[in-house]
């Protein structure tokens, strides 16, 4: 992590105890509840009105309904490295958007439609704000923090060569942003792995306090700098090396130790009717589009591509 | 329907061709669709993006985000007579709310706590604002109107004998409100017949158009008066006679042709933590509380109390 | 205080330091900041972006976005006894609510139609909810507490007739809530002073430790039995004796030793088109009307009448 | 505009009669309203309580509240030939985002920190969504727009040199979204003329029909293949050539015939306390940000340049 921030001390966000918070439908309505630790009952979701249900069986809703998501580019080494980004200690974070539409929970349909190829994959951790945040120092930083949610920041890469750069098209269609099930506060980030699945087999890994360029509290007070952040607004912290397209029929998944297990499926649907009448950019199959769905280069372990070649039956 | 104010010609809401939109969750996503009204796929729900799904094997959302809930006391002269309120033309409706958070969706759990006996339906039509409403004439009024809605306004009347009439705890608790699957468009409201069922019989009816004292115009240009009511904001409209209690196990449900179904099953949960303690107006089971809980008078039409008592096992 | 549950020990939203959180609008966008406590700079406005403010110089917006409004009816003893309810140990808060878009900020209007006489004031502390709140125990409640606003509850007494005891049409007409300017921590609630003004005369006074019935920490615990209450939701906690009518022209305020003052105007609107169309209860001039709206009796401090009587001119 | 989806007749929303709704803020509530649009009182403000404002007097809210604004980057042949970008018929649009706390209402303060150099304005029309819209054509797009408003789209290119291409810096700060001071329908949107003002002196000119390159149709459309548009969503539809800096003093105003005019003035705020800490892309004075900052190329008309530099006094 950038060495000019350090930690003082473990931020109140990151001391224990452990509290996951978590938001579940049933029947056509929503219900906030609390993990059980300890006890006989630990791994079960206690709903706070006293419900005590199996976790596993639910319907999760996104824990978070944030005003506006930014993600970072590029927050660790490996991812880095991969792209050829060799950032220095004088350089900064990059950021783009997603729009709330794209927003997911956990065990939800990720759509891929029938036009596009690559649909890429990138396990991510979220911070989610918790206090009105403007102009604020990195060490202020970590009180606006309510906490941590594992992510999946999907990316429809055929859409690579249109939005300058934006990558509205790529990252933003409806979605494409599984996250959760819970919130997360009292577990010590930097402490973490974050690991990604397709199909049950690991993808991406990292240890999120060696890999991590950035911790959350520089970016925080990077983007509000100009930007304020409003309670529930989320920002994705990056994605470690490798990430590559899945399909229809792939299970991907996002565990972080201590936080929690984000998954989705990836579901075809047809291609827009708008799209036959020729509007808009189509989907591409360029060599750009291609080296960012399938990856860059040989950096990255051969067992991460090894898992995926078998992921993919290939 | 309130004589002084007659519809000149059918309004633009209630003129075809039908239109149903609903809103479901799959995975954690939200999508709207659009019910298929003719052809070989008609009865299946279209969603935006393409899909077309069974409309009968989807989790429901409430397709309405108000940011309030306003509840007509009494407006049909069934109910009004069963109450021993004789309305004449000269008087006029009253009103009382509903938090955001009773918000239910179509087959969603209506939960009833261990320390509460007097859980009642009322089947109802609600009307959802369309665009900002404030000191209209109920002519104008029509316009303001996005659509209808089947709902059910359930009731905890244990807590009957507080709050001075607000009802906040006997009609506000979470859940007491499912509501949809869908709002409609382009349906003659006022030649609807509205069904109230308790595990399929019928225990309240009444013909909209017929027994209606006031219109949603109506019912809307009174409260604009004073309060602006913004884009998705609901009204319901009141229940005909004959709501009573139901238990755990139940499904209610309220169907209105040519509108739709909602229904909710009765959930049993744990008293509150709070009760034990002593705190708040504990549920009574007093005289009035009864009254209204187990039914008024005996104007009550006799198949409505067979049919309940039948579906209650008496 | 309701002895039953006295506090422990000072709760952490009442301990120092004072933090108060305002917004303002400049031209047409809204800022958060902070009012500096200390210094040569002391009451001054910090807008977040680093602007420093003549708080006076203004325009406030309301410091809360609440999904839902819920007020205590009765929660001072001199305003039981006024009203002859003589609450007991073993008596319980009751609750009505108001709709969103009552609120009014600091220094702004509030709406008299011409066909109302009676606009009633009351003074009040507001609890803004921090943390979703459902199944709570009093001692527990407090954690789920953001701070502390003051805020007038108006209500128009003409239409003390109707609406069965919701009193909808009499809180809930657009404006009806002033509130702020400030959500405050860091203050003793207990040991403050609650004055209401009107043109600069005080005409309610209480000591809130002293003269409350139910505090914030019971209110809280007793909603949340059945009711979720989530972030930015509001509490008014009721008013001491001497509510009653004020004019157009008249400022009207609420000054909260600790906590600030929110101060209005009562400014004249027409009657609503839809009155002049007999749509609706008509505002009346009954004699329950008037005994809310003029005084309950005698047993008000006399220099508060004589000070009104003052302020109206009489 | 684009050939290949011409009009077949004036779509709704552009048919009169003209509507023009807007907001203000009084003391602090806010009210909406509708301009008159004939007879002696043509040009002022009516409320919809009934109070009859001078429309120049008031402090005017953003009339929107999206949960996402959406920007075209290029879409006027005057802008995409001054930047050298020269569309085919075959060429598409692509976007950006902004996120809603840059949004800002008529007559707001455009803020300019003191470390940044380049605020460059750009006149625009925003197209606002009133109906859920997802996978449409170009056709049934105009079904889905609620109206137009005047909007500047400010930027501060000093940041042009990070986010690689997403612009959350550039156009992502508070306050860089003046629009207002109304929505507007029942005008023929592509007969009108756009023009922006420094210190009211003409910068920017277009006839929106016949220099567009894609109408908001073909806009949504495009858009609405992937991603759900909600209702109150804001489009920003680019701007003509001559995007240029401005300084704090400098008052900027787009004003579209028969649909309003924005203004907004600059002002200097102090650089954040992060960027004195070295944290995040400090904004530079690279030779790309002059290019983009100062101007493109010696196409654009000689009397806007001549405009700017009085303007500017220089």
């Amino acid at each position: 992590m950038n060495f000019e921030f350090p930690l003082q001390s473990l931020p109140t966000v990151m001391q224990g105890p452990r509290v996951e918070r978590r938001r579940v439908l049933i029947g056509g309505s929503a219900f906030w509840g609390t993990m059980v630790e300890e006890g006989a009952d630990a791994g079960r979701l206690r709903l706070d009105d006293g419900r005590l249900l199996d976790a596993d069986a639910q319907t999760y809703l996104p824990p978070v309904n944030p005003s506006k998501i930014i993600a970072v580019h590029i927050s660790y080494r490996s991812r880095s490295m991969e792209t050829r980004n060799k950032p220095k200690p004088t350089e900064t974070p990059t950021y783009f958007t997603k729009p709330p539409t794209s927003l997911n929970g956990h065990k939800g349909q990720i759509l891929k439609p029938a036009d596009c190829k690559y649909l890429n994959y990138e396990g991510e951790y979220a911070v989610v704000i918790g206090r009105t945040c403007r102009n604020v120092t990195p060490d202020e930083a970590w009180d606006h923090i309510e906490g941590f949610c594992p992510a999946l920041d999907m990316g429809l890469q055929d859409f690579r060569d249109t939005d300058q750069g934006s990558m509205l098209r790529v990252k933003g269609a409806d979605t494409l942003l599984p996250i959760g099930p819970g919130i997360v506060r009292g577990v010590d980030l930097f402490a973490q792995t974050l690991r990604t699945f397709v199909d049950g087999r690991v993808v991406q890994e990292a240890h999120i306090g060696e890999e991590t360029i950035w911790g959350p509290h520089y970016v925080i007070a990077d983007i509000a700098r100009h930007i304020t952040l409003m309670p529930g607004d989320v920002i994705l912290m990056g994605t470690p090396c490798h990430s590559r397209s899945v399909d229809p029929g792939h299970v991907v998944a996002c565990e972080i130790t201590g936080i929690g297990r984000v998954e989705g499926t990836v579901v075809a649907i047809d291609a827009p009717r708008a799209a036959a009448l020729g509007v808009g950019h189509a989907p591409t199959d360029s060599p750009e589009v291609r080296r960012v769905a399938l990856g860059f280069d040989e950096r990255v372990p051969e067992h991460f591509k090894a898992n995926l070649r078998a992921a993919k039956g290939e």
